[in-house]
């Protein structure tokens, strides 16, 4: 392994009904479950419902990028740097949205407002109120 | 590697005048650089001073973690899970801060209100306003 790697293994996953890539708005509005690996339910501790989330995912489904994109694929929208963008073809596939939790049942978060489609892995989630 | 690993690289470091662990505050109050590996320059297109910038960055420094955690390690406060703590000790040691960018030359970002000590590994950049 090169020494500049750095490795890290999914807390967990997301379910929602979107299982191919698609606009965020569109994502964001269904309801997402965030499920834990339940070794981890007791780091939710002092969450509450109510609250907003920052959910920390990984992009697992792009592939490759370029330096340089339309914005959200526009064609008819000058390209931007990728680090002025929210797109998902980054060097290091990390997305990150502020979600409305609704509820935590054990290891499973029922959140709106997260683009990460079915099956997404999570990395981390933090306060963000 | 196991099938679970995500493997990501640095895109630049920070650089600044704290070299050891230091509470966040302390930490922001410093002006920051980030430099990006030039390979990278063409991707901050777009990104101009006086915004408002996400920084994600890699807690390499960090040892282990605990579920639970005294809140800023502050033993008089109760313990809390480590999703609803920004702690640097955590089960994948990524950092999100919002940061002022106050000026870009090349690959050069100049900010103030990074929480991230000199050597820092950088992740990712996002656009934050």
């Amino acid at each position: 392994m090169a020494s500049d790697e750095i490795v890290f293994r999914p807390i967990g996953y997301v379910e929602n009904e979107i299982d191919e890539r698609a606009l965020p708005d569109v994502i964001r509005a269904v309801e997402s479950r965030i499920v834990l690996d339940p070794a981890y339910t007791e780091g939710l501790k002092g969450l509450a419902a109510q609250e907003h989330l920052m959910v920390i995912f990984h992009f697992d489904r792009s592939e490759g990028y370029e330096l340089q994109q339309h914005p959200r694929g526009d064609e008819s929208r000058l390209p931007r740097g990728v680090f002025a963008l929210c797109s998902p073809n980054r060097p290091n596939g990390i997305g990150v949205t502020v979600v409305d939790l609704l509820e935590i049942n054990e290891n499973v978060l029922r959140v709106t407002g997260l683009d990460a489609i079915n099956g997404t892995p999570v990395l981390d989630l933090k306060p963000a109120d």
